[in-house]
């Protein structure tokens, strides 16, 4: 991409309405625009870091077997008024009528795919059923000044399992957990898995992943020896307690919830009067549960994590581009560059303007793309090579550069 | 894809309450689910067949020089003031309450792109701006019985764009009209640029793109020997008229509308306000167009152009498999066909189940993959081959289905 056709270009102030980190860099960079409280444009640049995400994201799921599709955002009143949701959610959801008709958006999707599951699971052949999707979400949010962390609409991804026994419940829902950690760690994000509270989910404890960090609005007790994490509403341990896993101490941070998963049993099936046939012919509730992952809320988290004073630092696998290639005095060997390296399938954002050096390398700071590549006179034939995290800076030839990014 | 892994496998019956093709045809095969009028989950089949329509049209939007985004679906009244729409579009647009803020949902995204516009955009230098998103429509539609032609949620491409004048605009505008042909054609549908008028979105007329079919909902004047087309809401001519552009004779039929462009010249701007600074430092209203593909309308609306009396006939660029493989009496042979097929990089979906091989071909041919490879102890060391399109069954050996397939 040519950065003169980019659109979403660098801005030379953050908004000074933005209190969070992530909102500043974000709007600055050129990733996000906002709309209103809560409610983020996705500009080019963000929009391919949520795909990239996304795309881990969606590998780790089929992994486990699970099945893509997409469902609606509209929801008939009828639907949430059989779990009682539809009062008990009331603050959250976003409720209207039309034509007389009464209709809910999407705060979550329990009872959709529970609807769903209804008319296509009749036998015990037809479980387990583990179907996701990416889709959005709308929850109305008294405090909408985290950013991207939390919206008023946002992205997420959301799975679904159904399953014939408690045990076949767990063993996923394990699995799951497990799939949730490779995908932090693919981002480099360190979580845990926290013992929690299940909000207007359930009243049963559930498990959140939480990635410490001064910005989060969790907080949570943990021991530094093993993996113990309690989120501070559900704790039964206090700072300076032994660690009852491990014996080591228990300390208190602030987090970043960047994922939950919720355990249902057949609360919400016999709510819904979803049935199968089992083997022995008697009928029974499936085991229900539900895995979320804020895909926004992640980039916002991202970006809390991973910045220095110049400007946002992403971690490889989930920055827009590869490389940030950019060309001083005339575009003559920029231009050639850029098409060597898309020739290689090397992802390049390509500062082609005509500006000075100075606010070329700002940009490239600010953005945070991994590399930085600079062709100039100076250059001669070799290449400026230079990482984000690094102030070093190396001439090479194409050919090294090609093996560095590979 | 195993079959025996799929959510969403075939009916036996089409559902009563369908009175269109498409949505009988889609609900019986397992590619989508009604959750009410108007809204469908596209289960993982159709998930797939959205995506490879997606991505033909992004590949048609990136080659105009179009930035794929994503714009929020839940928007503030205010903007939807500026225009007027708020009051002109209330019938289609879902509008309410909550907390003392009124909202709208997306019914089309004008209004929030030139908000994006206004505040990115300050100079000649900044335009074209060229921008797209598939995303979600909302639309109160008081008949919704035409299954995904015409649904109270949908999916939708849309793009705009705004110059700094009227000649650029147009020669962009005949731009995406052009890809938009191509966008139809790599689907096999033939698709008619036609005069129309603009409903809610201009006064102006404006070009839909139809495709002749007795289920669609349009009616249009078109002349068999050339491409003259006049919807009959704005037409200058009758049946049995002569052509006004070649002299043939003008015909009638019913349509499906697949993609609608707009020319708004500069009224949006101007209600807007939004501005950007000339080459001669006078301040202007730039010219603005949107251009929208329903995707899941173009889903139904291949659908009701390819089917037979056993099922869909997906064109192959859209198929949600290119191989539809079963397997009868054991699935040893299946399985190591399975493997070998993916590992050739063809994307298959293997019907694995333990039923009848009559069951097996019937759900084949609902399903409407392009190519059915059948594997049995008859089979001996070849495979079974045959089109969807044809009644013709061949035995060939691995490479030549390999070579067939590529």
């Amino acid at each position: 991409m040519r950065y003169s056709n980019l659109f979403g270009k660098t801005l030379r102030e953050a908004p000074r309405e933005e209190v969070s980190v992530n909102a500043q860099l974000l709007i600055k960079a050129g990733f996000i625009d906002k709309l209103m409280a809560g409610s983020f444009t996705l500009l080019p640049l963000g929009y391919r870091v949520k795909e990239k995400i996304e795309q881990i994201v969606r590998e780790e799921m089929d992994a486990t077997g699970a099945n893509e599709l997409l469902m609606p955002l509209l929801h008939p009143k009828e639907v949430w008024n059989e779990t009682g949701r539809w009062e008990t959610a009331k603050e959250v959801m976003y409720q209207f009528e039309k034509n007389k008709k009464e209709y809910a958006l999407s705060f979550t999707h329990e009872e959709i795919v529970l609807d769903l599951i209804r008319k296509k699971v009749s036998g015990y052949k037809d479980l387990p059923v583990k179907i996701y999707h990416f889709s959005t979400k709308f929850r109305d949010e008294p405090r909408a000044k985290s950013g991207i962390l939390r919206g008023r609409e946002f992205l997420m991804k959301d799975l679904y399992s159904a399953h014939t026994s408690s045990e076949d419940l767990d063993k996923y829902y394990w699995q799951v957990a497990d799939a949730y950690l490779r995908i932090y760690e693919k981002m480099n994000l360190k979580a845990r898995i926290v013992e929690a509270s299940g909000g207007v989910f359930t009243d049963s404890h559930t498990h959140e992943f939480q990635v410490l960090s001064d910005q989060g609005e969790d907080m949570i007790f943990y021991c530094e020896k093993c993996d113990f994490s309690q989120n501070k509403e559900v704790a039964t341990v206090k700072v300076g307690d032994k660690c009852p896993k491990c014996g080591g101490v228990v300390k208190e941070s602030r987090s970043i919830e960047v994922g939950n998963i919720f355990k249902f049993g057949t609360v919400y099936s016999e709510k819904m009067n979803v049935m199968f046939t089992d083997k022995d012919g008697t009928r029974k509730f499936p085991y229900f549960a539900s895995y979320g992952i804020g895909i926004t809320r992640l980039i916002g988290t991202l970006v809390e994590l991973f910045h220095d004073d110049k400007g946002i630092v992403w971690p490889k696998a989930v920055a827009p581009y590869n490389v940030h290639l950019i060309s001083i005095q005339d575009n003559e060997k920029g231009d050639k560059l850029y098409e060597e390296l898309l020739a290689e399938g090397i992802e390049v954002l390509y500062d082609d303007r005509e500006i000075g050096p100075g606010q070329k390398f700002n940009d490239a700071d600010l953005v945070g793309i991994p590399v930085r590549l600079v062709v100039s006179p100076k250059t001669g034939d070799k290449i400026e090579y230079k990482e984000r995290t690094s102030d070093k800076t190396e001439l090479l030839s194409l050919e090294e550069v090609l093996k560095r990014l590979k």
